[in-house]
Protein backbone atom coordinates (compact mmCIF):
# COMPACT_ATOMS: atom_id res chain seq x y z
CA UNK A 1 0.00 0.00 0.00
CA UNK A 2 0.93 3.00 -0.77
CA UNK A 3 2.32 5.78 1.61
CA UNK A 4 -0.01 9.20 2.24
CA UNK A 5 3.00 11.26 0.74
CA UNK A 6 3.64 9.08 -2.19
CA UNK A 7 0.70 10.15 -5.26
CA UNK A 8 -0.57 6.45 -6.35
CA UNK A 9 -0.98 7.44 -10.02
CA UNK A 10 0.70 9.45 -12.44
CA UNK A 11 -2.11 10.44 -15.22
CA UNK A 12 -5.77 10.85 -13.72
CA UNK A 13 -8.40 11.40 -16.61
CA UNK A 14 -11.63 12.21 -15.77
CA UNK A 15 -14.10 12.41 -18.37
CA UNK A 16 -16.62 14.18 -17.50
CA UNK A 17 -17.09 17.14 -15.09
CA UNK A 18 -19.87 17.93 -13.20
CA UNK A 19 -20.11 17.67 -9.61
CA UNK A 20 -18.67 14.60 -9.23
CA UNK A 21 -15.88 14.73 -11.70
CA UNK A 22 -14.83 18.78 -10.26
CA UNK A 23 -15.23 17.01 -6.44
CA UNK A 24 -12.35 14.86 -7.46
CA UNK A 25 -10.19 16.95 -9.20
CA UNK A 26 -10.28 19.02 -6.35
CA UNK A 27 -9.70 16.11 -3.80
CA UNK A 28 -6.88 14.51 -6.17
CA UNK A 29 -5.46 17.89 -5.80
CA UNK A 30 -6.31 18.64 -1.57
CA UNK A 31 -4.41 15.00 -1.13
CA UNK A 32 -2.03 14.95 -3.90
CA UNK A 33 -2.82 11.36 -5.41
CA UNK A 34 -1.74 12.06 -9.25
CA UNK A 35 0.98 13.91 -11.20
CA UNK A 36 -1.35 15.46 -13.05
CA UNK A 37 -5.25 16.03 -13.69
CA UNK A 38 -6.40 15.15 -16.99
CA UNK A 39 -9.89 16.74 -18.05
CA UNK A 40 -12.24 16.01 -20.72
CA UNK A 41 -15.59 17.50 -21.24
CA UNK A 42 -17.85 17.79 -24.53
CA UNK A 43 -19.11 20.75 -24.12
CA UNK A 44 -16.76 23.48 -24.75
CA UNK A 45 -18.18 26.00 -22.32
CA UNK A 46 -17.95 23.50 -19.69
CA UNK A 47 -14.27 22.68 -20.49
CA UNK A 48 -13.91 26.46 -20.46
CA UNK A 49 -15.28 26.55 -17.27
CA UNK A 50 -12.94 23.90 -15.64
CA UNK A 51 -10.00 25.65 -16.93
CA UNK A 52 -11.46 29.11 -15.59
CA UNK A 53 -11.61 27.48 -11.95
CA UNK A 54 -8.28 25.80 -12.24
CA UNK A 55 -9.74 22.14 -11.84
CA UNK A 56 -6.60 20.26 -13.87
CA UNK A 57 -3.46 20.21 -15.14
CA UNK A 58 -4.48 19.86 -18.71
CA UNK A 59 -7.73 19.99 -20.62
CA UNK A 60 -9.02 17.80 -23.91
CA UNK A 61 -12.14 18.39 -26.02
CA UNK A 62 -10.92 14.84 -27.30
CA UNK A 63 -11.30 11.85 -24.75
CA UNK A 64 -8.46 10.45 -26.73
CA UNK A 65 -5.95 12.29 -25.96
CA UNK A 66 -7.37 12.72 -22.47
CA UNK A 67 -6.95 9.05 -21.79
CA UNK A 68 -3.20 9.06 -23.86
CA UNK A 69 -0.77 7.99 -21.04
CA UNK A 70 -3.18 7.92 -18.36
CA UNK A 71 -2.93 5.21 -15.56
CA UNK A 72 -6.44 5.63 -14.35
CA UNK A 73 -9.37 6.63 -16.49
CA UNK A 74 -12.50 7.61 -14.22
CA UNK A 75 -15.70 8.08 -16.25
CA UNK A 76 -17.41 10.90 -14.32
CA UNK A 77 -20.43 11.17 -16.98
CA UNK A 78 -24.07 10.06 -16.48
CA UNK A 79 -24.51 6.31 -16.62
CA UNK A 80 -26.04 6.02 -20.66
CA UNK A 81 -22.93 8.35 -21.90
CA UNK A 82 -20.76 5.23 -20.70
CA UNK A 83 -20.82 3.14 -23.42
CA UNK A 84 -20.50 5.98 -26.69
CA UNK A 85 -17.56 7.24 -24.51
CA UNK A 86 -16.03 3.83 -23.93
CA UNK A 87 -16.33 2.91 -27.76
CA UNK A 88 -14.14 6.14 -28.52
CA UNK A 89 -11.21 5.57 -26.08
CA UNK A 90 -10.64 2.12 -26.14
CA UNK A 91 -8.37 1.78 -29.04
CA UNK A 92 -6.44 3.93 -27.20
CA UNK A 93 -6.04 2.26 -24.07
CA UNK A 94 -2.60 0.67 -23.48
CA UNK A 95 -2.40 -2.37 -21.09
CA UNK A 96 -1.96 -1.46 -17.30
CA UNK A 97 -4.54 1.37 -17.31
CA UNK A 98 -7.41 1.41 -14.68
CA UNK A 99 -11.11 2.63 -15.94
CA UNK A 100 -13.37 3.32 -13.35
CA UNK A 101 -16.52 5.37 -12.90
CA UNK A 102 -19.09 7.08 -10.52
CA UNK A 103 -22.38 6.01 -11.48
CA UNK A 104 -25.04 4.98 -9.41
CA UNK A 105 -26.05 1.66 -11.10
CA UNK A 106 -23.32 -0.75 -11.33
CA UNK A 107 -24.18 -3.65 -13.70
CA UNK A 108 -24.97 -1.55 -16.45
CA UNK A 109 -21.53 -0.33 -16.51
CA UNK A 110 -19.62 -3.73 -16.52
CA UNK A 111 -22.42 -4.21 -19.57
CA UNK A 112 -21.43 -0.99 -21.60
CA UNK A 113 -17.33 -0.93 -20.94
CA UNK A 114 -16.10 -4.60 -20.15
CA UNK A 115 -16.92 -5.92 -23.99
CA UNK A 116 -14.98 -2.94 -25.25
CA UNK A 117 -11.62 -3.10 -23.24
CA UNK A 118 -8.48 -4.10 -24.87
CA UNK A 119 -6.91 -7.38 -22.90
CA UNK A 120 -4.55 -5.78 -19.60
CA UNK A 121 -7.15 -2.82 -18.95
CA UNK A 122 -8.90 -3.29 -15.25
CA UNK A 123 -12.34 -2.35 -14.68
CA UNK A 124 -12.95 -1.44 -11.05
CA UNK A 125 -16.56 0.44 -11.09
CA UNK A 126 -16.99 2.36 -8.10
CA UNK A 127 -19.74 4.87 -6.76
CA UNK A 128 -19.30 6.94 -4.01
CA UNK A 129 -22.63 7.71 -2.12
CA UNK A 130 -22.21 11.54 -2.05
CA UNK A 131 -23.70 14.11 -3.52
CA UNK A 132 -25.49 17.54 -3.44
CA UNK A 133 -28.52 19.20 -5.15
CA UNK A 134 -26.20 21.44 -7.00
CA UNK A 135 -24.77 20.70 -10.82
CA UNK A 136 -22.11 21.49 -13.01
CA UNK A 137 -18.31 21.89 -12.43
CA UNK A 138 -18.62 24.82 -10.04
CA UNK A 139 -20.90 22.56 -7.67
CA UNK A 140 -17.42 20.16 -6.42
CA UNK A 141 -15.63 21.02 -3.21
CA UNK A 142 -12.75 18.47 -1.89
CA UNK A 143 -14.84 17.51 1.26
CA UNK A 144 -17.75 15.94 -0.84
CA UNK A 145 -16.61 12.18 -0.40
CA UNK A 146 -15.35 12.82 3.59
CA UNK A 147 -16.97 10.27 6.08
CA UNK A 148 -18.95 9.03 2.86
CA UNK A 149 -19.22 5.30 1.70
CA UNK A 150 -17.78 4.01 -1.77
CA UNK A 151 -18.93 1.00 -3.22
CA UNK A 152 -16.97 -0.34 -5.68
CA UNK A 153 -17.78 -3.88 -8.05
CA UNK A 154 -15.33 -5.35 -9.69
CA UNK A 155 -15.56 -8.47 -11.10
CA UNK A 156 -14.23 -11.84 -9.56
CA UNK A 157 -11.45 -12.16 -11.94
CA UNK A 158 -10.25 -8.43 -11.94
CA UNK A 159 -7.21 -7.56 -10.92
CA UNK A 160 -6.51 -7.56 -7.26
CA UNK A 161 -3.78 -4.78 -7.28
CA UNK A 162 -6.01 -2.59 -9.31
CA UNK A 163 -8.46 -2.79 -6.73
CA UNK A 164 -6.86 -2.27 -4.08
CA UNK A 165 -5.19 0.84 -5.86
CA UNK A 166 -8.97 2.17 -6.69
CA UNK A 167 -9.44 1.64 -2.76
CA UNK A 168 -6.86 3.66 -1.53
CA UNK A 169 -7.62 6.09 -3.64
CA UNK A 170 -11.14 6.34 -2.46
CA UNK A 171 -9.92 6.06 1.15
CA UNK A 172 -7.24 8.59 0.73
CA UNK A 173 -10.31 11.47 -0.05
CA UNK A 174 -11.73 9.98 3.06
CA UNK A 175 -14.63 7.35 2.38
CA UNK A 176 -15.24 4.51 3.71
CA UNK A 177 -14.75 1.83 0.81
CA UNK A 178 -17.30 -1.54 0.76
CA UNK A 179 -17.03 -3.95 -2.09
CA UNK A 180 -19.98 -5.89 -3.44
CA UNK A 181 -21.22 -7.82 -6.36
CA UNK A 182 -22.50 -5.78 -9.18
CA UNK A 183 -26.32 -7.07 -8.55
CA UNK A 184 -26.71 -6.59 -5.59
CA UNK A 185 -25.33 -3.17 -5.23
CA UNK A 186 -28.27 -2.33 -7.77
CA UNK A 187 -30.90 -3.68 -5.50
CA UNK A 188 -29.67 -2.42 -2.52
CA UNK A 189 -29.47 1.08 -4.03
CA UNK A 190 -33.01 0.79 -5.77
CA UNK A 191 -34.27 0.55 -2.25
CA UNK A 192 -31.87 3.34 -0.31
CA UNK A 193 -31.52 5.82 -3.59
CA UNK A 194 -33.31 5.15 -6.53
CA UNK A 195 -36.88 4.36 -5.21
CA UNK A 196 -36.51 7.61 -2.55
CA UNK A 197 -35.88 10.07 -5.52
CA UNK A 198 -38.44 8.40 -8.05
CA UNK A 199 -41.24 9.21 -4.98
CA UNK A 200 -39.94 12.56 -3.98
CA UNK A 201 -39.75 13.29 -7.75
CA UNK A 202 -43.31 12.27 -7.55
CA UNK A 203 -44.72 14.13 -5.05
CA UNK A 204 -43.07 17.52 -6.25
CA UNK A 205 -44.22 17.63 -9.51
CA UNK A 206 -47.69 16.33 -7.83
CA UNK A 207 -47.92 19.42 -5.78
CA UNK A 208 -46.37 21.61 -9.30
CA UNK A 209 -49.71 20.55 -11.27
CA UNK A 210 -51.90 22.15 -8.69
CA UNK A 211 -51.35 25.56 -9.73
CA UNK A 212 -51.71 28.95 -8.66
CA UNK A 213 -52.21 30.00 -5.51
CA UNK A 214 -52.31 26.70 -3.80
CA UNK A 215 -48.79 25.85 -5.29
CA UNK A 216 -47.70 29.03 -3.30
CA UNK A 217 -48.90 27.86 -0.23
CA UNK A 218 -47.06 24.85 -0.67
CA UNK A 219 -43.99 26.27 -0.75
CA UNK A 220 -44.77 28.56 2.11
CA UNK A 221 -45.88 26.08 4.94
CA UNK A 222 -43.08 23.51 2.67
CA UNK A 223 -41.30 22.64 6.43
CA UNK A 224 -44.23 20.33 7.50
CA UNK A 225 -42.39 17.76 5.82
CA UNK A 226 -42.27 18.38 2.00
CA UNK A 227 -39.30 20.59 2.03
CA UNK A 228 -36.99 17.26 2.55
CA UNK A 229 -38.33 16.19 -1.01
CA UNK A 230 -37.76 19.38 -2.71
CA UNK A 231 -34.48 18.91 -2.21
CA UNK A 232 -34.26 15.32 -3.33
CA UNK A 233 -36.34 16.14 -6.46
CA UNK A 234 -33.74 19.04 -7.23
CA UNK A 235 -31.12 16.58 -8.51
CA UNK A 236 -29.79 16.29 -11.45
CA UNK A 237 -32.43 15.46 -14.21
CA UNK A 238 -30.10 13.93 -16.88
CA UNK A 239 -28.70 11.59 -14.12
CA UNK A 240 -31.67 10.54 -12.62
CA UNK A 241 -32.95 9.41 -15.83
CA UNK A 242 -29.78 7.14 -16.93
CA UNK A 243 -30.02 5.80 -13.20
CA UNK A 244 -34.07 4.81 -14.15
CA UNK A 245 -33.32 3.83 -17.57
CA UNK A 246 -30.61 1.21 -16.27
CA UNK A 247 -31.44 -0.12 -12.92
CA UNK A 248 -34.98 -0.74 -14.10
CA UNK A 249 -35.61 -4.09 -13.21
CA UNK A 250 -34.60 -3.66 -10.08
CA UNK A 251 -36.50 -0.37 -9.33
CA UNK A 252 -39.78 -1.82 -11.08
CA UNK A 253 -39.72 -4.77 -8.05
CA UNK A 254 -39.02 -2.21 -4.86
CA UNK A 255 -41.94 0.10 -6.64
CA UNK A 256 -43.95 -2.47 -6.82
CA UNK A 257 -43.76 -3.51 -3.36
CA UNK A 258 -43.88 -0.20 -2.34
CA UNK A 259 -47.19 0.46 -4.54
CA UNK A 260 -48.59 -2.78 -2.57
CA UNK A 261 -47.86 -1.31 0.91
CA UNK A 262 -49.26 2.64 -0.13
CA UNK A 263 -52.06 1.07 -1.34
CA UNK A 264 -52.97 -0.97 1.83
CA UNK A 265 -52.28 2.22 4.25
CA UNK A 266 -55.11 3.98 1.33
CA UNK A 267 -57.69 1.25 2.14
CA UNK A 268 -56.67 1.73 5.95
CA UNK A 269 -57.47 5.39 5.64
CA UNK A 270 -60.50 5.06 3.16
CA UNK A 271 -62.45 2.16 6.11
CA UNK A 272 -61.07 4.57 9.27
CA UNK A 273 -58.55 1.56 10.01
CA UNK A 274 -56.76 3.19 12.44
CA UNK A 275 -55.19 0.08 14.34
CA UNK A 276 -53.55 -0.96 10.87
CA UNK A 277 -52.16 3.06 10.61
CA UNK A 278 -50.80 2.93 14.12
CA UNK A 279 -49.02 -0.43 13.89
CA UNK A 280 -47.64 0.45 10.69
CA UNK A 281 -46.72 3.91 11.73
CA UNK A 282 -45.03 2.66 15.13
CA UNK A 283 -42.75 -0.13 13.26
CA UNK A 284 -41.44 1.82 11.20
CA UNK A 285 -39.67 3.92 14.10
CA UNK A 286 -37.27 0.84 14.60
CA UNK A 287 -35.47 1.65 11.64
CA UNK A 288 -34.88 5.35 12.40
CA UNK A 289 -33.22 3.60 15.92
CA UNK A 290 -31.23 1.93 13.40
CA UNK A 291 -30.09 4.05 11.38
CA UNK A 292 -29.04 6.35 14.44
CA UNK A 293 -27.00 3.13 15.56
CA UNK A 294 -25.41 2.83 12.57
CA UNK A 295 -24.24 6.59 12.90
CA UNK A 296 -25.90 7.31 9.27
CA UNK A 297 -28.20 10.01 10.72
CA UNK B 1 -51.91 44.68 22.15
CA UNK B 2 -50.20 43.63 25.31
CA UNK B 3 -46.80 45.10 25.95
CA UNK B 4 -43.77 42.16 25.68
CA UNK B 5 -43.41 41.76 29.72
CA UNK B 6 -47.00 41.47 30.93
CA UNK B 7 -48.32 38.59 30.47
CA UNK B 8 -51.14 37.59 28.17
CA UNK B 9 -53.29 35.39 30.36
CA UNK B 10 -53.84 34.12 33.93
CA UNK B 11 -54.03 30.74 33.81
CA UNK B 12 -52.87 28.89 31.13
CA UNK B 13 -53.98 25.03 31.05
CA UNK B 14 -52.11 22.86 28.71
CA UNK B 15 -54.62 18.99 28.31
CA UNK B 16 -52.18 16.63 27.08
CA UNK B 17 -48.15 17.48 27.55
CA UNK B 18 -46.10 15.71 24.63
CA UNK B 19 -43.85 17.57 22.86
CA UNK B 20 -45.92 19.99 21.71
CA UNK B 21 -47.79 20.70 24.69
CA UNK B 22 -44.14 20.78 27.18
CA UNK B 23 -42.59 22.62 24.29
CA UNK B 24 -45.64 25.07 24.94
CA UNK B 25 -44.94 25.32 29.04
CA UNK B 26 -40.99 26.01 28.30
CA UNK B 27 -42.06 29.18 25.59
CA UNK B 28 -44.55 29.83 28.39
CA UNK B 29 -42.51 30.20 31.19
CA UNK B 30 -39.62 31.79 28.99
CA UNK B 31 -41.61 34.52 27.32
CA UNK B 32 -43.51 35.16 30.59
CA UNK B 33 -46.84 34.40 29.09
CA UNK B 34 -48.85 33.45 32.03
CA UNK B 35 -49.12 33.94 35.51
CA UNK B 36 -49.79 30.18 35.52
CA UNK B 37 -49.45 27.14 34.03
CA UNK B 38 -51.52 24.37 34.97
CA UNK B 39 -50.89 20.62 33.63
CA UNK B 40 -53.27 17.85 33.16
CA UNK B 41 -52.48 14.74 31.40
CA UNK B 42 -54.34 11.30 31.52
CA UNK B 43 -51.37 8.97 32.46
CA UNK B 44 -49.96 9.09 35.87
CA UNK B 45 -46.70 8.42 34.91
CA UNK B 46 -46.64 11.25 32.30
CA UNK B 47 -48.00 13.42 35.11
CA UNK B 48 -45.29 12.67 37.35
CA UNK B 49 -42.94 13.39 34.48
CA UNK B 50 -43.98 16.80 33.66
CA UNK B 51 -44.40 17.30 38.05
CA UNK B 52 -40.26 15.87 37.92
CA UNK B 53 -39.30 18.65 34.74
CA UNK B 54 -40.72 21.01 36.92
CA UNK B 55 -42.61 21.89 33.21
CA UNK B 56 -45.72 23.71 35.14
CA UNK B 57 -47.06 25.66 38.45
CA UNK B 58 -50.14 22.90 38.65
CA UNK B 59 -50.42 19.44 37.94
CA UNK B 60 -53.97 17.56 37.74
CA UNK B 61 -55.16 14.06 36.84
CA UNK B 62 -58.54 15.57 36.20
CA UNK B 63 -58.45 17.88 33.78
CA UNK B 64 -62.34 19.84 35.20
CA UNK B 65 -59.73 21.16 37.64
CA UNK B 66 -57.54 22.06 35.59
CA UNK B 67 -59.33 24.25 33.44
CA UNK B 68 -61.09 26.10 36.30
CA UNK B 69 -60.07 29.37 36.28
CA UNK B 70 -57.91 28.88 32.85
CA UNK B 71 -58.65 32.23 30.53
CA UNK B 72 -57.02 29.52 27.65
CA UNK B 73 -56.88 26.25 27.49
CA UNK B 74 -54.65 24.30 24.92
CA UNK B 75 -55.81 21.23 23.91
CA UNK B 76 -52.60 19.28 23.15
CA UNK B 77 -53.12 15.77 22.85
CA UNK B 78 -53.97 13.81 19.81
CA UNK B 79 -56.76 15.44 17.69
CA UNK B 80 -58.57 12.32 18.08
CA UNK B 81 -59.09 12.79 21.84
CA UNK B 82 -60.52 16.44 21.64
CA UNK B 83 -64.03 15.46 21.34
CA UNK B 84 -64.13 13.40 25.02
CA UNK B 85 -61.86 15.81 26.64
CA UNK B 86 -64.44 18.42 25.39
CA UNK B 87 -67.05 16.72 26.94
CA UNK B 88 -65.40 15.90 30.15
CA UNK B 89 -64.45 20.00 30.36
CA UNK B 90 -67.20 22.04 28.48
CA UNK B 91 -69.73 21.87 31.88
CA UNK B 92 -66.99 23.58 33.86
CA UNK B 93 -65.72 26.48 31.37
CA UNK B 94 -67.19 29.86 31.81
CA UNK B 95 -67.72 32.53 29.82
CA UNK B 96 -64.99 34.44 28.25
CA UNK B 97 -62.31 31.76 28.01
CA UNK B 98 -60.33 31.09 25.02
CA UNK B 99 -59.91 27.65 23.81
CA UNK B 100 -57.32 26.56 21.33
CA UNK B 101 -55.31 23.62 20.25
CA UNK B 102 -52.52 22.34 18.08
CA UNK B 103 -53.60 20.07 15.87
CA UNK B 104 -52.68 19.22 12.14
CA UNK B 105 -56.06 18.89 10.95
CA UNK B 106 -58.43 21.75 11.44
CA UNK B 107 -62.11 21.07 10.65
CA UNK B 108 -62.29 18.20 12.57
CA UNK B 109 -61.65 20.34 15.50
CA UNK B 110 -64.15 22.82 14.67
CA UNK B 111 -66.80 20.05 14.45
CA UNK B 112 -65.77 18.24 17.26
CA UNK B 113 -65.12 20.99 19.89
CA UNK B 114 -67.46 23.77 18.86
CA UNK B 115 -70.76 22.47 19.75
CA UNK B 116 -70.09 21.21 23.40
CA UNK B 117 -68.98 25.01 23.96
CA UNK B 118 -71.23 26.75 26.37
CA UNK B 119 -72.08 30.19 25.11
CA UNK B 120 -69.36 33.38 25.66
CA UNK B 121 -66.34 30.59 25.02
CA UNK B 122 -64.43 31.48 22.20
CA UNK B 123 -62.90 28.78 20.22
CA UNK B 124 -59.25 29.29 17.73
CA UNK B 125 -57.93 26.30 16.53
CA UNK B 126 -54.23 26.82 16.21
CA UNK B 127 -51.68 24.82 14.23
CA UNK B 128 -48.21 25.34 15.05
CA UNK B 129 -46.46 23.83 12.07
CA UNK B 130 -43.26 22.83 14.63
CA UNK B 131 -42.46 19.33 15.42
CA UNK B 132 -39.20 17.20 15.78
CA UNK B 133 -39.12 13.17 15.78
CA UNK B 134 -39.29 12.66 19.51
CA UNK B 135 -42.41 12.49 21.57
CA UNK B 136 -43.19 13.19 25.44
CA UNK B 137 -42.72 15.69 27.79
CA UNK B 138 -39.19 15.35 28.04
CA UNK B 139 -38.70 16.23 23.96
CA UNK B 140 -39.98 19.73 24.53
CA UNK B 141 -38.06 22.90 24.27
CA UNK B 142 -38.83 26.39 23.94
CA UNK B 143 -37.36 27.23 21.03
CA UNK B 144 -39.58 24.65 18.91
CA UNK B 145 -41.70 27.42 17.57
CA UNK B 146 -39.23 30.25 16.60
CA UNK B 147 -39.51 31.15 13.09
CA UNK B 148 -42.45 28.58 12.51
CA UNK B 149 -45.37 29.27 11.18
CA UNK B 150 -48.52 29.03 13.49
CA UNK B 151 -51.70 28.61 11.26
CA UNK B 152 -55.07 29.69 13.03
CA UNK B 153 -58.09 28.51 11.40
CA UNK B 154 -60.68 30.98 13.66
CA UNK B 155 -64.77 30.55 11.91
CA UNK B 156 -66.04 33.77 10.74
CA UNK B 157 -67.80 35.05 14.15
CA UNK B 158 -65.62 34.21 16.88
CA UNK B 159 -64.54 37.22 18.75
CA UNK B 160 -62.00 39.05 17.52
CA UNK B 161 -60.26 40.31 20.89
CA UNK B 162 -59.94 36.14 21.80
CA UNK B 163 -58.40 36.11 17.72
CA UNK B 164 -55.77 38.26 18.79
CA UNK B 165 -54.96 37.36 22.12
CA UNK B 166 -54.13 34.04 20.03
CA UNK B 167 -51.98 35.04 17.57
CA UNK B 168 -49.90 37.33 20.45
CA UNK B 169 -49.61 34.45 22.15
CA UNK B 170 -47.93 32.58 19.02
CA UNK B 171 -45.79 35.81 17.87
CA UNK B 172 -44.63 36.17 21.58
CA UNK B 173 -42.97 32.86 21.46
CA UNK B 174 -41.41 33.77 17.90
CA UNK B 175 -43.82 31.84 15.20
CA UNK B 176 -45.05 33.95 11.75
CA UNK B 177 -48.93 33.71 12.24
CA UNK B 178 -51.21 33.27 9.35
CA UNK B 179 -55.03 33.15 9.55
CA UNK B 180 -57.05 30.94 7.30
CA UNK B 181 -59.90 28.52 6.88
CA UNK B 182 -59.97 25.19 8.45
CA UNK B 183 -61.13 23.16 5.27
CA UNK B 184 -58.08 25.49 3.14
CA UNK B 185 -55.65 24.81 5.82
CA UNK B 186 -56.60 20.94 5.79
CA UNK B 187 -55.67 20.42 1.42
CA UNK B 188 -52.87 22.37 2.05
CA UNK B 189 -51.39 20.36 4.69
CA UNK B 190 -52.51 17.43 3.13
CA UNK B 191 -50.14 18.03 0.44
CA UNK B 192 -47.41 19.53 2.41
CA UNK B 193 -47.05 17.62 5.59
CA UNK B 194 -49.98 14.50 5.17
CA UNK B 195 -48.89 12.99 2.33
CA UNK B 196 -45.23 13.46 2.31
CA UNK B 197 -45.84 11.33 6.41
CA UNK B 198 -48.05 9.10 4.90
CA UNK B 199 -45.01 8.47 1.86
CA UNK B 200 -42.39 8.29 4.16
CA UNK B 201 -44.14 5.76 6.57
CA UNK B 202 -44.72 3.60 3.45
CA UNK B 203 -41.41 3.25 1.86
CA UNK B 204 -39.18 3.00 5.60
CA UNK B 205 -41.87 -0.29 6.03
CA UNK B 206 -41.57 -1.55 2.29
CA UNK B 207 -37.94 -1.64 3.62
CA UNK B 208 -38.36 -3.50 6.72
CA UNK B 209 -40.38 -5.82 5.25
CA UNK B 210 -37.15 -7.05 3.00
CA UNK B 211 -35.52 -8.46 5.80
CA UNK B 212 -32.52 -9.54 7.33
CA UNK B 213 -28.94 -8.87 5.82
CA UNK B 214 -30.85 -7.08 2.87
CA UNK B 215 -32.19 -4.40 5.79
CA UNK B 216 -29.44 -4.20 7.63
CA UNK B 217 -27.82 -3.14 4.18
CA UNK B 218 -30.59 -0.78 3.09
CA UNK B 219 -29.72 0.79 7.16
CA UNK B 220 -26.11 1.10 6.30
CA UNK B 221 -26.11 2.69 2.96
CA UNK B 222 -29.53 4.98 3.84
CA UNK B 223 -27.64 8.56 3.54
CA UNK B 224 -28.66 8.20 -0.74
CA UNK B 225 -31.81 9.10 0.09
CA UNK B 226 -33.35 6.89 2.53
CA UNK B 227 -32.46 8.44 5.38
CA UNK B 228 -34.48 11.81 4.94
CA UNK B 229 -37.53 9.51 4.77
CA UNK B 230 -36.54 7.69 8.12
CA UNK B 231 -37.18 10.43 9.82
CA UNK B 232 -40.37 11.55 9.01
CA UNK B 233 -41.14 8.16 9.55
CA UNK B 234 -39.93 8.40 13.33
CA UNK B 235 -42.91 10.76 14.19
CA UNK B 236 -45.10 9.96 16.91
CA UNK B 237 -47.80 6.88 15.54
CA UNK B 238 -50.84 8.13 17.50
CA UNK B 239 -50.71 11.63 16.73
CA UNK B 240 -50.92 9.89 12.80
CA UNK B 241 -53.27 7.68 13.22
CA UNK B 242 -55.13 10.58 14.09
CA UNK B 243 -54.27 12.70 11.42
CA UNK B 244 -54.97 10.55 8.75
CA UNK B 245 -58.43 9.85 10.19
CA UNK B 246 -59.63 12.83 10.89
CA UNK B 247 -58.31 14.02 7.62
CA UNK B 248 -58.95 12.00 5.60
CA UNK B 249 -60.77 13.13 2.06
CA UNK B 250 -58.17 15.91 1.79
CA UNK B 251 -55.46 13.27 1.76
CA UNK B 252 -57.40 10.47 -0.26
CA UNK B 253 -57.67 12.93 -3.26
CA UNK B 254 -54.00 14.25 -2.92
CA UNK B 255 -52.74 10.84 -2.34
CA UNK B 256 -55.04 9.60 -6.06
CA UNK B 257 -53.48 11.95 -7.63
CA UNK B 258 -49.91 11.23 -6.32
CA UNK B 259 -50.98 7.54 -7.75
CA UNK B 260 -51.49 8.64 -10.77
CA UNK B 261 -48.08 10.58 -11.02
CA UNK B 262 -46.38 7.41 -9.71
CA UNK B 263 -47.86 5.29 -12.49
CA UNK B 264 -46.76 7.44 -15.16
CA UNK B 265 -43.17 7.54 -14.12
CA UNK B 266 -43.30 3.62 -13.50
CA UNK B 267 -44.77 3.45 -17.10
CA UNK B 268 -41.83 5.64 -18.54
CA UNK B 269 -39.38 3.67 -16.90
CA UNK B 270 -41.21 0.23 -18.00
CA UNK B 271 -41.37 1.23 -21.58
CA UNK B 272 -38.01 3.26 -21.10
CA UNK B 273 -39.70 6.74 -21.60
CA UNK B 274 -36.12 8.90 -20.92
CA UNK B 275 -37.73 11.66 -22.56
CA UNK B 276 -40.87 12.07 -19.66
CA UNK B 277 -38.56 11.06 -17.29
CA UNK B 278 -36.33 13.79 -17.87
CA UNK B 279 -38.42 16.60 -18.54
CA UNK B 280 -40.30 15.45 -15.67
CA UNK B 281 -37.37 15.40 -13.17
CA UNK B 282 -36.12 19.23 -14.78
CA UNK B 283 -39.59 20.38 -13.94
CA UNK B 284 -39.28 19.66 -10.34
CA UNK B 285 -36.13 22.03 -9.88
CA UNK B 286 -38.14 25.06 -10.32
CA UNK B 287 -40.28 24.00 -6.97
CA UNK B 288 -37.33 23.90 -5.23
CA UNK B 289 -36.35 26.92 -6.01
CA UNK B 290 -39.40 28.39 -4.77
CA UNK B 291 -38.45 27.10 -1.38
CA UNK B 292 -35.30 28.88 -1.47
CA UNK B 293 -36.77 31.93 -2.49
CA UNK B 294 -39.11 31.96 0.28
CA UNK B 295 -36.83 31.16 2.60
CA UNK B 296 -38.28 28.00 3.49
CA UNK B 297 -34.81 25.64 2.71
Amino acid sequence: MATESKPLFKRVALLGIGLIGSSIAHAVRRHGLADEIAIHTRRTETLDKARELGLGDTYFSDPVAAVDGADLVIFCVPVGANKAVAETIAPALRPGTTISDVGSCKRVVINDIKPLLPDGVHLVPAHPIAGTEHSGPEAGFAELFKGRWCILTPEPDVDADAVERVAEFWRRVGSDVEIMDADHHDQVLAITSHLPHLIAYTIVDTATELGGDLQKEVIKFSASGFRDFTRIAASDPVMWRDVFLNNREAVLDILGRFTEDLTALRRAIRRGDGELLHDTFARTRDVRRGVIDAKQA
